[in-house]
């Protein structure tokens, strides 16, 4: 099974700033963390990230007939890109859509996922660890 | 560790009716198979369900003291029982909220969780096995 | 043919205050005259009262594979109560739902009804006459 | 007892399309329906249609000093017509409003009706049946 | 004068959590002070509490023909118990409404109130000590 | 000067029912009072009614280039017509609308006037006086 | 009958700018016409003016038990003023609201008026001639 | 194939005012423009109009079993009469939407259609010629 | 202790007019009722009104530095006046919001407080008394 | 004449996946089809297409100079791309929107259009012909 | 060129409480400053203060003819004088509005300005500063 | 100190068209005009422009540890660009927002900044110039 972990803007700067909220690993860490979990659960997974909504939509979109499935963090995209939905709906691959933090506990706007109705399902709050979550979906569900 | 399970209204009707949405599983069967994972998990579990409002808000509080943390799913309640959420803010038990459906694809009123900014995180669409996931959360990570 | 009729909060309060409106009639003579209706209608019923939320969703999954019909006046849980909604739902009995007053002319709150899109159809603003209408329904038409 | 039936636009095609939702009688057979259960009942009923707004004002006014009582389906100007809700305050005679379907099972603007307020009550879902349900009220309750 | 204070759902958590916002005093010791208070002022008091909206409903029924004046803390319930309204307006008891802290200075829907228009009053924000301002109200006022 | 009076739907049962609210004056008497008005003022007037939206429409056609001004009561209409506000607009005939009774102290919706921005002002509040009052705008005032 | 007549904040500044809009008339030369207007009517008038909204509402308590009737034209204040409804609701003079222009043809906010519904009546878009309009309106009718 | 072009309020009106908007043309030499290009693309059309929003509802009745399509401008009732979606969901004919402004330059309200979502489609801003592509999609789409 | 009564528009004419609601007591008696009041709690009081809204932010700033304590009837400034809300926040004074009357059962816009957020807390529904129970709220607790 | 085509996001994707909604034929042989019947009307046409909300202004603002006129299917970004909007302002090139779908008869956000009221009109709901359309407007109107 | 700067409600409190926000200086230091800062631009200041709405209105209808330019912060009444837009409106002045704060970043409706629209632009978040960057602006441009 | 301007889309298109709105100069002239304003203050900047969301954040992420400020005119992507509030969040440099027109005097939707609450302050209105408003921020305030 191939899977396709997409991150959406600023997920690259985490580390950085904002360690407080979201731990102190560089984004490089995160993946090499993610790289060795898909390992350990013979996943075989490639991560890309953007900050360019377009661009999102083109991973997507060429995802199509390489990826089994796909694991989505469209960050602040989730609340107002209805491209990404149009192209996760266009695609049909079952796909997982991760938030680091908590978004019911943040602000208003944040509670919306213009994206999850065209998924599988959600999972936030859990940081990094809600990919492992993720890949433990694909691997012990039928999807 | 000790995780206290707790299933909001109609939870427990699961597997008899709309098994196309919920499976065909029974609720005794549901529950036999998160014992089964707990012990796999080394985790001690109890399950408790209710359909009324106010027994969910006793078996919160009754958990104070007692487990470690909370697994919910408070189905309806979800969406409107701010009692609910006062209960969770008062115990200050580390808790996940769980859904078994996708509560982004359903009515637009599901979508919003007004339990949820109290919760660890939040985790819905992936049918029973979320349970599983909230406790591989509460093995794995530091919480 | 077996009806249940399910009558939610402060229903069982009629005729001891608030006379102008509901009538002088007490819930115990209101459940005589029903019980009476049943019997010229051939129609086998029982009625119960609750409070409770949650004991309404109780009542409407007992009701699972032993009536074959149900009468249901959620009273002020029909504005808001999803759990019932979910039940009703969940145990596909068909189910009619009844106001004793014309909800329509009241406080602009009680015009949605959450419960009503899963019944047959609504009756409203016949005092206790509604109950009658309701069981003539399943008498006549082939529900 | 005098009672004139008023259908609202497009009663008049029931039974010509949309068999799956409206039945399979024409507008006449359930005439002629009406007409007999009105017999049955004792009643003497009037049935008048029009798809213009203004003319079920005329006939709401015309009812006036001629009718006793007033059954009105108001179809789609029964989420809108204020000059519909402003004639029957204005000519005082006893209405009922009927529903062929359930108002609160279909689009949401549905739900909300200009004109019940100023009716005694309102009766949905039950198909032609629900004009019978009226019949009787006016026949069993004293208005 | 018989007075019967109803708390709601955690009122009977407060001094165990979030001792900075309500202070450390247990539920019982408060209950405690308020016999005492009562007693100083020649009232006789109950007080009840539940966290099930239903019972809460129960206690205001119950509580006709026997209690003079009611003293409500609803908590959570305040923003959306239509039923405990319901039973408010059906019992005609006069009934003060407390809260404990500053409703105002709180999460936006904290700020409306469903039951407090068939209240007298509503004192919000002096903690303990509002329910001592309320029975003083029935003392010093021809209610 | 040449000025046509439109009344909208059920200004012509005014003085039928209702009559703490709009007068014993019927709807004839109204009509006399108004000419007679308007012979004093030297203004030539007609007045038409009609209880169909499209009918006030046409109305408003066919004065074009025959009257100098239109008195407008569209009565319900005033609150959704935006065909009758096309057509005011259309024909660019100054016009005055008035309301018998004072919109602002009845239900919210009778508060928003579609077709008064089109309009030169507005008068309510002042019952049949106010046609009279417009009556004068146009004797007074060079429009 | 004594009448006085309240101008709301900017009144004053009519016909020093914004002449396409308000005319050429300064402020003076419109109350002078207004004092004229109303000798000829036979009325008893003062015109005061103030751009303090706590000003007007002294307006308006001192004319109780001195004025028979209020023209009132509150301009910005209209639209907000909480204070000024509650001084006419308090004094209980007939009162009439005057604007000069077309309220429903300017912004959307200009279109509610907080003040009217205590008032017999508005009168908006025919300039300083409403001011006339309104006085008519206290000697021909019977108030 | 045989269309029925169905013209709402005020339409009839074109080229007498307005003509910065809608042009110079009178609405009898659009209707004979419309017929010689029907004749042009080998289709029979028949022009209706009215300003009763009822008699467009008996337009699209009347049309049922005789024409093929309908191309319809609902002018005003656009934006608000759901007794004509109720009419062409009745009928079942193929139908287009056809405005002559491009009503999303213009008032906010004038934005949205009730009507439309029952159509094939809907064409906007292109004055007069909008009808001739209409006409054009019945003559070159497989519909 | 020094205790500074702000008392908003209106209130000084309390016992004129709206006796039912409001009471005989003139705004003199009631001001002699509080000083009488404050002497038996040992509070040292004054008691200013105004009508001018920023004449109440003049009160509020100016008991900067004299006063401990506030208790102010914004009355209808409640519901708008930021400029309050920010000169109780400027001056950081405790203070205690009274309405006389109970703002719940009234207009729905008088439900909202801008001012109380920056309270201690809120009395209302009680009438005059409400400005005793404020006292008495300076004198039992530790403010 | 010389026309742009710009294509929003996942038009490109046409033809692969729900081929029951947008038909069978893959985004090349749209485009083959689209220069054929530009072709035909002697338009010379340029097509282009971008995920990119901003590759699309770029597009727009390279137009300025090079293109007559510009046929716009910006998709997903129609609903909320404010900046595509400026774009489209600030060059004034005359640009027709075209939409594969009825977005009318999709989720209600699509039924916005945020580009629209910049353009001449819109075309919805007639598949590739759409742009056929739109073409035929350029050459056959004086734009 | 002169320059009248007006300051509205509590801008007079600064540097006395909630000195981490509004920094240590006194209002006198601050007008100081200002007026220093004013010589070295070589323009002719004035400062106002008012806490009342109306008094605004008053310094702005003054300063017509007498001054070039206004600069405003409206503080609190930014948020609902229509009084004060009137206001500015009339007189014509150029004008600019200053915060001290950043209003996007404190209570959602402090980020609405009702008078904003009527400036030339408005500055925020600057501190004192941002009155010398207004000054700067009537210095520099050609307004 | 390093400052980098980041201007949004269809900034670089100033002067080409709207050059009512906009004036005169070319994108390249203001660059040249910002650059020797910098030099006077001895500021160092440079100047970045895209149209293209994505790469507004990356120049954002790319300023951090090179840049000591930024001024950025987000353009349109200001009223719903989260992705870049969350990047000028994530690098935490101090950020000034500019406008060149007064976004309160156009459309509502403009009003509204997505992302100046993570801004020092916002300056609008004031054309170019308001860049080097921001610049000398920068220079005087100790930020």
């Amino acid at each position: 099974m191939k899977v396709l972990i997409i991150n959406g803007p600023n997920i690259n700067f985490l580390g950085i700033r904002e360690k407080d909220i979201y731990g102190e690993k560089t984004y490089e860490e995160i993946c090499s963390y993610l790289y060795e979990k898909a390992r350990e659960l013979l996943l075989k997974i490639d991560i890309v990230q953007s900050n360019i909504e377009g661009e999102i939509v083109n991973y997507i979109q060429n995802a199509y007939g390489v990826y089994d499935a796909i694991i989505i963090n469209p960050a602040a995209y989730t609340h107002y890109s209805i491209a990404i939905y149009d192209a996760l709906k266009a695609v049909q691959i079952p796909t997982i859509e991760v938030h680091i933090s908590n978004v019911h506990a943040r602000e208003e706007y944040r509670r919306k996922s213009v994206t999850a109705p065209v998924c599988i399902g959600q999972i936030c709050g859990f940081g990094i660890y809600g990919y492992v979550m993720a890949m433990m979906v694909f691997v012990n569900m039928n999807i």
